[in-house]
C-alpha cells in the first residue's frame, strides 16, 4: 500500500501514475480534491479574469461607440456559480481518480513522524508515502489581519460583497491578478506593495503589465504598518503614517508550505520540505512533491513531481527538470514566460494584433513579445508574450527552447492567420539579422 | 528591376524578401496594401468575431445572473471603426515594406501578356515578375445577385445597418463564420447550403461547430433557384419552391482567382494560376504565389509562396511544403486543424477549461480535443481543437508534427496552468495506452 497525502495537483497525479502502474493506493484528503489549484487559486483566478476581460472589451467597444452599454457584474451570483463550476470539475477529478484504480478517503488527516504514517490518529503501515499537502496564504506579521473584511484568495468567496474600496497588500503576480479584476469589476482599488510591483518582471514587460493596471492606485517600497479599523478594517496604515482608507484588504503577500503535520523530515526555515531531484525527502521511503516543497508554485511543475515521485515510487529512476518551465499571468492580456539559459540579445516588438486584441489596436496597443537570441547559435534563449493566448504559446516554445530550435526553425512554422503570436515574427526578424550579420 | 503585382500578403511578403536580399523592387497595387486578408477577409472578421464572442459570453453570463445585461451593437460604429483600425495597420504595412527598400506604386493596373509587363498599359522591363493578383468572392450564377441587399464579404461594409434576417448562401467556412457572427448580433439567419454544411470537417468537430451555430436556420442539400426582390432583396426562392424571406443576402460560395489579367500564362478551367512547386508559371520569368494560383487560400500559405517566389528569383532553389499547414475557423471558439499523414487511431476528449471557456463548463461544454496517432510509431499523424485559442496551438502542433512528434515526447511539455489544450492531454493519454499495450 502507498499512502499519499493531500489530492491537489501534485497528490492526484502522483497516486494515478502509481495506480496505473499497479500498486495499490490510498490518497488521503482533508477537504475536496483538486486542492488549492481548484478550489482557490488558478481556476477561480481563470473564472474571474474570463469575466474582469469581458467587462474591459466592453469598455473598450463602448468607448469606440459599437456597443450600447458595459454589463455590471454580481458578486453574490459569481461566488455561488464559481462554486457550483468547481464542484462539477471535482467531481469530475474525483471519478477520473479512482477510474484509476485510487481509493480516495476525504475528510481524515495525514500525517508522518518520520516514516511512520498516521490517518486521524490511526497508524497505518506503507510501503511508501508521497506527502502533496499544498501550501497557505501566508499572514503577515501586522497589526489587524484577522479583522472582518481582510481577505486572503482563500476567504475571498466568504466576502459578501464588492467592497467600494479595497487595498491590495502584495507586489507579486497573484496580487496584481487580484487587483487588476477588482478593478474591473468597477472596485476601488489600492495596491501596497513592500518592495517593488511585479519586479521580477523584464521592464519592458513590467510596462505592460502597468498599462493593464491603469485606474489601479499602486504604491510601491510601501510597507504597510497595520490594518486599522472596529470589528470591521475600515483603512490601512502605511509605515510613513499615511491611512488609507478601504473596506476591503486582500492579502497577496506569498505562500507557506504545509508541513507542520509532516514531522522528522529535514525543512528549510520557511517550512518547505527538503527534496532531491528525485523528490526524495530526508527519511527513506517519503517523497514529497508539489507547494509543500517550496517555488515554483505551479500546477503543472507540482503535477510533473508528483509524476516524478511516483515513477521514483515504482523504482524507476527519474529526475524533475525545472527548464523551459512557462510562468505565467492573467491580467487584460495573459503574459508568459520561459527561459532556458541567460545571456543573448533581448529583442522586443508590439504584438501583432489578432483574437481577442483587435479593438485595442484602435487604442495603440495590441501587446508585446520579446525573445533572447544567442547571436552565435542562432538559439533561441528565452521568450515572453503579453497577448491573448500567451500562455498557450509560451507552453510550446517553452517546450521549443528545451528542444535546441533556433530562429531560423521558424521559417519552417506556418501560423494561422491572424494571430496575436508576436514571438515568431520576432524570431524570424531576428533569423533575416543573424543571416545579415553573418555574411 | 523586378515587378510585384498585387500587395497582398503573398506579394508584399515576396517583394520584401526581394528588396532585402537588394534587388530593385515595385510592387504594383490598385487598391491598398494588405489585400483582402486585412481589408475584406481575416482581419475583418476576426474583428466581428472578437465583438460577436464578447456578446455571447455576456449571454451566458447574463443567464448565470453574473451580468445584468447584454450589450447592443451598433453596425454603423462597427463599420466606421473596423475602417479606421484598418487604414492604421495598412499604413503599418506600407512602412514596413518601404523600409524594406520596396517601392510602392499605388493605384496603377500591372498587367501580363506572357513575359511583356506593363502598368497601366505602359509596358516596362523587368528582369522577372511576381503575379500575386488575389482572388474575389464567386457569384453563383442564380437571378438577382445583383439586387440591392445582396452582399460578399467585399461589400458587406457598405451594409447600412444590421437586417432583420439574413440569408447566408454557402456551407463553407466563411459562410458559417459569418452566419455565427450575424446570429451573435441579434440577427435571424439562415444558412442556405447547396452540399453539406461544414461537410469537410470531422464528424465530431462538426458537431461542435453545430453547436455554436445553435439558433441558426440550417438547411443543407438545398440549391437556391434565385433572389427575389423589387430592387431591393425580399426573398430566397429555394430549388424546392419555398420561398425564405431575407432583407440581406451574403453569398458566400467560394474564391475565384483575379487572373484575367495575367495573359498568355497555362491557367487552370477556374482561372488559377499553373505553378510548379517553387511557384514558376509557364512563362520563364514569371511567377505567380498567393490566392491566384488556387487554394488553400490561406494568408500564411500566401505569405510563404510569395518568400518561395522570391526564393527562387533570387536563383535559390526553394520549394514550397503544404504539409502540416493548421487550417482554422474561428466560430465562438477557435477551431484549428493540422495533418502530415492520414491513418492512424482516432482520439478524442473534451478539452479542458481554461481561460475563456472556464464559465461555458456551467452548460457543459468547454470544447473538443481531438488526435490521430500512428499506434506503431507513436507519431502525431493529426490533430484537432475546437476551444479558445486553438488557432495558436495548432500552429505549433502542425510545425511539431512535421518534425515527427510522438506522444511520448509530450511527457517534456510543461504547460501553463490552467489551459484549455485538450491535444495535450490526448497526446499523454495515448502515449500510456500504447504502453500498456506493448507490454
Amino acid at each position: 500500500m502507498i499512502i499519499v497525502i493531500g489530492g491537489g495537483p501534485a497528490g492526484r497525479l502522483g497516486a494515478i501514475h502509481l495506480a496505473q502502474a499497479g500498486k495499490d493506493v490510498r490518497l488521503v484528503e482533508q477537504r475536496s480534491i483538486g486542492g488549492q489549484c481548484l478550489h482557490e487559486r488558478c481556476m477561480t483566478i481563470c473564472a474571474l479574469n474570463d469575466i474582469a476581460r469581458l467587462i474591459e472589451s466592453a469598455r473598450t467597444q463602448k468607448d469606440l461607440g459599437i456597443l450600447d452599454s458595459v454589463p455590471t457584474v454580481s458578486y453574490p451570483a459569481i461566488r455561488k456559480r464559481i462554486c457550483e463550476v468547481q464542484n462539477k470539475l471535482s467531481s469530475v477529478l474525483d471519478a477520473e481518480t479512482r477510474r484509476a484504480g485510487v481509493e480516495i478517503v476525504y475528510g481524515a488527516e495525514g500525517r508522518l513522524e518520520g516514516d511512520r504514517v498516521f490517518i486521524d490518529d490511526e497508524e497505518v503501515r506503507a510501503d511508501a508515502v508521497l506527502a502533496a499537502t499544498g501550501s497557505r496564504p501566508a499572514i503577515p506579521d501586522i497589526p489587524g489581519t484577522d479583522l472582518s473584511g481582510v481577505h486572503t484568495y482563500r476567504t475571498l468567496p466568504a466576502m459578501p460583497d464588492l467592497p467600494r474600496r479595497m487595498a491590495v497588500i502584495g507586489g507579486g503576480v497573484v496580487a496584481a491578478e487580484f487587483a487588476h479584476i477588482f478593478h474591473a469589476f468597477g472596485v476601488e482599488v489600492e495596491m501596497i506593495a513592500r518592495h517593488g510591483l511585479l519586479r521580477d518582471l523584464d521592464e519592458k514587460m513590467r510596462a505592460a503589465a502597468l498599462r493593464d493596471l491603469a485606474g489601479v492606485g499602486i504604491r510601491e517600497r510601501t510597507p504597510v504598518a497595520s490594518i486599522e479599523g472596529c470589528g470591521r478594517v475600515r483603512s490601512v496604515i502605511l509605515a510613513g503614517g499615511e491611512e488609507i482608507e478601504a473596506d476591503a484588504v486582500l492579502l497577496a503577500t506569498g505562500l507557506v508550505p504545509n508541513s507542520e503535520m509532516l514531522q522528522g523530515l529535514e525543512k528549510r526555515p520557511d517550512g518547505a520540505v527538503v527534496v532531491d531531484r528525485r523528490m526524495r525527502t530526508s527519511v527513506p521511503g517519503v517523497y514529497a512533491a508539489g507547494d509543500v516543497i517550496g517555488p515554483p508554485y505551479l500546477t503543472p511543475a507540482a503535477r510533473r513531481e508528483g509524476v516524478v515521485a511516483a515513477e521514483n515510487i515504482l523504482g524507476r529512476e527519474t529526475v524533475m527538470d525545472y527548464e523551459g518551465i512557462p510562468q505565467a499571468m492573467s491580467l487584460r492580456y495573459d503574459y508568459a514566460f520561459a527561459a532556458t539559459a541567460d545571456g543573448g540579445i533581448t529583442l522586443s516588438a508590439p504584438a501583432p494584433a489578432g483574437p481577442g486584441s483587435f479593438w485595442d489596436v484602435a487604442g495603440g496597443w495590441a501587446g508585446l513579445a520579446q525573445i533572447r537570441v544567442d547571436p552565435e547559435s542562432g538559439r533561441l534563449l528565452g521568450a515572453a508574450a503579453a497577448v491573448p493566448g500567451a500562455s498557450l504559446l509560451l507552453s510550446y516554445i517553452g517546450y521549443l527552447m528545451k528542444r535546441g530550435i533556433t530562429v531560423d526553425d521558424f521559417d519552417e512554422i506556418v501560423e494561422v492567420h491572424p494571430s496575436t503570436d508576436g514571438v515568431y515574427g520576432l524570431a524570424r526578424y531576428a533569423a533575416g539579422m543573424l543571416k545579415k550579420k553573418n555574411e
